[in-house]
């Protein structure tokens, strides 16, 4: 199963400043289990371990941690109290299933759920303390936060030096352009190392720093940014580790503009990345997603001369998107895309990977073409990405580069 | 980082019949993947290690696998005249790090890599074969599938025992509910074990079955998707581990029969999901991610004495979007959401988490109204399901039931 809770766990440590030697995973299998939690119990200082709380026989943590630890399991009425409230509350009934979830290790120290029936524990077994949480991603985020975290913090973490990084967004290079550019920050500035990252399609520059006080290590991450956009200042869309569609409704909000879409080829996704953003019916206003032809012309108003003679893949066609959508919506810019995705429905002149993407501005209207090498779901998404790049380059006055790099 | 490629690997190394024992990860650290390799090199009989094979200061998995083997690393000048050819392919200039991506431990075996830069190996490390893969999923897939999964195959797996597994999907009911109805089939059903997978908002039943052919696997397979049809099927939406989208495109495309949408609260999401099914553009036609109460007005029809008197989330609002959507467009179905995803903009009785659903069909026009508890990103998730269920339901003349449970 893909797991999101391993790289969120590590993050929120590494700026505690524990460092994380290692994640591992094992199946649903109480030796399996057991044999792991004794290894890292002979090996670590804390562990956190997610999942296995929930009410099923695949649920094993519990078990596995009490074996491990040489205890019995013990009915935790306070736990099993919280459990009964929790579905009466909800009018719902409650399982027997959902009994088993009050059962913990004898000596075990409970962790109060406040969003979910699960509680975890805290327990130490050989050398390490243990902490025991959900796999459900909220329930786990809200533990580590109310409980974990300042437990580790007050028993490891005071009087040491201070930790803490910083991540430089970037859209357009490739990872090995950024990745030379910045290689020799960690030797021109002592107490910073260079990390990057690639999420699909940003490459991230993450600065990991080291120093005696808070205001030493603020002024480090600072001095390592102002190094980091020196070199690649020209592919960098935040500083601040937001995301591109926050960025974007950051500028729209700042000058009261308002943005409507016209998605044919990124069908829907640009306009989902936006409304992801709390806040963004500030500045959004409309999508029209228009797969096919007619409706480009019923809702967006494209001539239908333009369609015929152009085809709805081109520059023209984009424009006339991009204006009939802040026509509708009566909006500051509109943006559209019309493009394919693949893998399917390329033509020679114009292969999968091609997209067109027109703004209407209050300068005027814009129409650019571009070709990507990916696979459907990446070509969609970064479709959606140089549409939203587009936006934010003209908001701020800066070239269009020619993508991709 | 949040790691695809390990449930990937997994995935497939299972459907072989090889017992993957634990997955494990460290950061990019010499020493620590050292200390990892030769440790698993004592343990284990494959491994699959995927990373560090690209172009910059952190990529160190050669370098590790030369260390942990106690050989030299070497130029395999076949691998650089690779690289220099895709580059040139590109036009692009190639970098002197991409060539550091050529030195390859002596001994290895190359694994071609034919979506990128970096090739891969394998190499036997104490006891154990490892194959060392890029990061990069599409390029790692590719790789698993062209070169490691028939070596491992062929070494490991002939003659042996068929294993293999099958995927129930569920959409509306609790985990706790489900794994209890199908807690007893491994007892009735020998050589089958269960697992149960919660995929927001999905529930997924896992068969997993061994027999000693192919054609009794499936067979095992089949009776135990049976029986879970028996148990949970009035939650089912899928036995062949198709996404809710890909089901409910298949049911229109039998049926010739088209949807356009009308979103509000969902954000283009609905559209994103139904237009990631390759070849989805035979039945979605369009949709209208109205935000604004202008935009409902203007692009769907909505009667503004509507959003007037009952409010943009209501019942009468989103059929009036529905039937809008279904007009504009000329589709069979028109489907809409209105609601409140949060965590702003909820009422006394319209809190935060409410969504109504229209849908506009040929046989007439339906409302309904449902609350879930979650996050916005997750409720926007379940909203967006629930939407596709009400179609899906529709469809097939079932009842829908009175979410959530």
């Amino acid at each position: 199963v893909v797991d999101t809770n391993a790289a969120q766990i590590s993050t929120a440590l590494g700026e505690l400043g524990v460092r994380v030697t290692r994640h591992a995973c094992v199946g649903d299998d109480l030796d399996a289990l057991v044999s792991m939690i004794q290894e890292t119990g002979g090996r670590a200082d804390v562990a956190v371990v997610t999942g296995g709380l929930g009410p099923t026989m695949d649920d094993l943590a519990s078990e596995a941690a009490a074996r491990a630890a040489g205890v019995e399991l013990v009915l935790d009425s306070e736990a099993l109290a919280w459990i009964e409230g929790l579905f009466a509350l909800a009018g719902r009934h409650m399982r027997p299933s959902n009994k088993k979830q009050a059962w913990l290790p004898a000596g075990a120290r409970r962790i109060d759920n406040h969003a979910g029936t699960a509680p975890g524990f805290s327990l130490t077994i050989g050398r390490c303390l243990f902490f025991f949480l959900p796999g459900v991603p909220v329930e786990m985020r809200l533990m580590m936060e109310a409980s974990v975290l300042p437990r580790i913090r007050e028993l490891f973490c005071e009087n040491g030096p201070v930790y803490g990084s910083s991540v430089v967004s970037t859209f357009g290079a490739t990872e090995a352009a950024i990745g030379e550019e910045v290689a020799d920050i960690p030797e021109k500035l002592s107490g910073v190392r260079v990390g990057l990252r690639a999420v699909f399609p940003e490459i991230q520059v993450k600065l990991y720093a080291e120093a005696g006080t808070r205001t030493e290590l603020e002024k480090l991450l600072e001095e390592g940014r102002r190094m980091v956009e020196k070199r690649v200042g020209q592919w960098i869309f935040s500083t601040g580790g937001k995301s591109l569609p926050a960025e974007v409704g950051e500028l729209l909000r700042e000058r009261k503009s308002t943005v409507a879409l016209a998605e044919s080829c990124t069908g829907g996704l640009i306009a989902h990345m936006l409304t992801q953003v709390p806040g963004s019916s500030d500045y959004f206003l409309f999508s029209g997603v228009t797969y096919s032809n007619a409706a480009k012309e019923a809702v967006l108003g494209v001539k239908s001369e333009t369609l015929r003679r152009f085809g709805a893949v081109h520059e023209e066609t984009a424009k006339e998107m991009a204006i009939g959508a802040a026509r509708v919506a009566k909006a500051t810019f509109g943006l559209s895309t019309s493009g394919i995705a693949g893998p399917a429905g390329g033509t020679e002149d114009k292969p999968a990977g091609t997209v067109c993407i027109g703004l209407a501005a209050p300068g005027g209207t814009f129409g650019y073409r571009f070709r990507f090498p990916f696979d459907r779901e990446r070509n969609k998404i970064i479709f959606a990405m140089a549409a939203l790049e587009v936006l934010r380059r003209h908001i701020l006055k800066m070239p269009i580069p020619p993508w991709p790099k």
